[in-house]
C-alpha cells in the first residue's frame, strides 16, 4: 500500500548502509519554536492537537516544508497511550504534563488497563494515514513511543521530576510493583506500536529519555528488558527501530543489546567514543547540543562540522540533536543546520539569528 | 596549630592508601533531612545560617554526633563567594537560590569584583576555626568551593536551570565573555579556598556539579582548565583535594587530569567501570544513589554491599553518595548506611524507615 520513497537516505542509514551524506532530522522538529506551529496550536489545546488527525498531520508536515529534513516524525506525545491506560492527563503551558492521580502503589497499578489501541488511540493511526497521504513518498515517516521505564517515571512522579525520587523510591522499596507496572506498560506499548506500523510508519523510535537516571545495574533490570521485549515483538514487521536514551554514556554497551537497528545518543558523549563502543552493524544517531542552535551561526557551523567529522567514514549514521530542539530556537538556525548537513559548509549563513 | 587527628581514615584514603575499611561521609550530611537542622534553621534564614559561625558550626557538627561519619564538611553554600563578587543573592524555600540580576553579557562580567575573602567572607574562616574547636581532632574537616563553570551556570542562568541554556548560549555565541567570567571566578575561588585552608580545613572538595551538562570538548575548554588552575595554585599547601562532577561518565579521563587527589562520581556509573578508568594513584569517592535511602533497609543494605564489593581491594576509596542526600531521607536510614560501611552487614536494621 505504501508508495516507493523518493528519499530513502534515512532508512538506508538506519539499516547500517553507507550513504552519500548523513540523513538529518531533528527531535521535536515540529514544535513550539516554529511560529507556524503556534498558529496551528491556537486552534486547540496541546492534547487536542495530538488527537485531531488533520492538525497533527499539519504539524508533522511543517519541518518537511520549512526545513527540508530527511524524515518526518509523527506529531504526538509519549503520554497518549498512558492516558488510554486510564490515567487522567493534563498539559499546562508552563509545567508540561501532569497526572493528578499518580501511581503510588500496587492498587493503582492493578487499576490500569492494557487498552485496545484502535478504539482508544485510533486518532494516531488516522494521523499516520493522513500524513503519508501528504508526504506522498517524499520522505519516510517515523512513529514513536515512550519506553516503559520513562513512561513509568511520569506515571509515578505525576509531573516532570528533577531527581525521579518517587519512581526510584518504588524501585528501592517495592520493586515487584514497579515490575508489574512496567510489564503492563510494555504490553500497551507493543500494541500501540503495532497499530502505528499497520497504519504505515516506516520506522519507529523508542524514547527511554529518563533511563539515564539509572545506574547500569538498575538499567539492566528496570529498563532494558522491557525495551527488548518490545523490539522482539515487532521484529516480524521488518521496519527499522531506534532507541534513544538521554545521558546514556554508562549504558551504551547495554543499550545496544536491546536489539534496535539504531542507538540515539545525547551530546554529552563524543561520537568518536560512541563509534568505538557501538558494533558496526548498529547505526548511530545524534548528537549536537540543542543549545548550539541558540548561539552564533559561525559556532553552529563549527559544532556541526565537528560532529560530522567524528562520524566520517562510518556507515549507518543519522544526524540529529542530542535532545529535543529548544522552544527558543530561531527557525533560521534550524534551517541553517539542515542545509549544513545536506549541502556542506558553504551554504549561506542566516542573518539576525540572535532571537530568543 | 592543628590537633593530631584521632580518626584519619578519610585523609589516608584521599592519599590513595589502603584503609582497614572505607571512610564514609555524605554530601549535604548536615541538611534539611535532619529535624535538628530544621531547629537551627528556624533561628535565621539560610544565608543567615551560613554567615553565623556559631550556627554554621552547630550544623556542621550534627552528622558527626548523629551519624558518626568519618569526616565533617563545613556547612556553607557554594554561592557565598559569588555574592561577595557583587551579585545580589536570594534563597527561597521552594525555588532555591536565585540572582535577580544575572550575568547577561560583557558589561555584567566587567562589574564583578575579585573580592578579598577575609573582609567579604571572613565568617567562613571563623566558622572553620569554631568547628575545629568543637571537633577537637575527632575527624578531619573538609572545606569546599563551587568550580568556576558550575558557579557561572548559576550566575548566568539566575536560578536553577533544567537545560543550562543561558550559560551554554553564551558559550555558543560569546565564548570570550564566558572565559572572562570563568577567569574572574577562578581568581575568587583560589583566594576563597586559601582563606579556608589557612583557617584550618584538612582537605577541600571542588563541586563542578553541572559540568556534566557539557560535551567532552566543551568540558576541556570551559570547565577543566579552571579547576586545574585552582588545584595547581593550592598544591603548595599539601592538603588533599577532591573533584566532584555529577554525570561525569564521558568526562572521567579528563577529570583525572585536573590534578586532584580524589575524583568523586555519581551513581550512574558502576564503580567497577570507574576503577578501570581512574589511575590507581588517584582515589575514588562515591557513588550510592541518594534515592536508595528512601527505600527499604533490606534493599539499601544490598545496594551498599554492591558498591563496596565493586571497590573491594582498591586502595584509596571513600564511601559517599553519588549526589547530595535528599531532604526526604529518614535519619535512621542515613545512620544505618554509615553503620553498614563502618561495621558491616550485620548491624541492626532501622524500624519504621518509610518516612517521606
Amino acid at each position: 500500500m505504501q508508495l516507493p520513497l523518493k528519499n530513502d537516505l534515512f532508512l538506508r542509514a538506519c539499516r547500517g548502509e553507507k550513504t552519500e551524506r548523513p540523513p538529518v532530522w531533528i527531535m521535536r522538529q515540529a514544535g513550539r519554536y516554529m511560529p507556524e506551529y503556534q498558529e496551528i496550536r491556537k486552534k486547540t489545546s496541546f492534547l487536542g492537537l495530538c488527537k485531531t488527525p488533520d492538525l497533527a498531520a499539519q504539524a508533522t508536515m511543517l519541518p518537511i516544508e520549512m526545513l527540508g529534513v530527511d524524515a518526518a516524525i509523527l506529531f504526538s506525545d509519549i503520554l497518549i497511550p498512558v492516558e488510554a491506560m486510564g490515567m487522567e492527563l493534563h498539559f499546562s503551558e508552563h509545567k508540561g504534563p501532569s497526572f493528578p492521580h499518580p501511581v503510588q502503589g500496587r492498587q493503582d497499578v492493578d487499576r490500569l488497563l492494557v487498552p485496545d489501541p484502535v478504539s482508544h488511540t485510533g486518532f494516531v493511526a488516522e494521523a499516520i494515514r493522513e500524513i503519508n497521504k501528504r508526504l506522498a513518498g517524499r520522505v519516510p515517516l517515523i512513529g514513536f513511543s515512550g519506553a516503559p521505564f520513562t513512561l513509568a517515571t511520569y506515571m509515578v512522579e505525576g509531573e516532570i521530576s528533577k531527581d525521579f525520587s518517587r519512581v526510584k523510591q518504588m524501585m528501592f522499596s517495592d520493586p515487584a510493583t514497579l515490575h508489574t507496572l512496567l510489564d503492563r506498560i510494555t504490553e500497551t506499548v507493543i500494541r500501540y506500536l503495532e497499530m502505528q506500523i499497520e497504519a504505515g510508519i516506516h520506522a519507529y523510535q523508542i524514547f527511554d529519555t529518563w533511563a539515564g537516571s539509572l545506574s547500569p545495574v538498575h538499567y539492566r533490570s528496570f529498563a532494558l528488558p522491557y525495551v527488548r521485549r518490545i523490539v522482539d515483538s515487532l521484529k516480524r514487521y521488518g521496519i527499522p527501530s531506534i532507541l534513544y536514551v538521554n545521558g546514556s554514556c554508562s549504558l551504551l554497551e547495554d543499550m545496544v543489546t536491546a536489539g534496535t537497528d539504531v542507538v540515539s545518543v545525547d551530546w554529552r558523549m563524543s561520537l568518536s567514543n560512541v563509534r568505538e563502543r557501538v558494533p558496526p552493524a548498529i547505526a548511530i544517531q545524534g548528537n549536537l547540543d540543542p543549545v548550539s542552535l541558540l548561539g552564533s551561526p559561525e559556532i553552529l557551523k563549527e559544532e556541526a562540522r565537528r560532529v560530522m567529522e567524528e562520524m566520517e567514514g562510518r556507515s549507518g549514521y543519522i544526524f540529529n540533536l542530542g535532545h529535543g530542539i529548544l522552544p527558543s530556537t530561531p527557525v533560521s538556525m534550524a534551517q541553517y543546520l539542515v542545509s549544513l548537513v545536506q549541502k556542506g559548509p558553504d551554504v549561506p549563513m542566516p542573518h539576525h539569528a540572535g532571537r530568543r
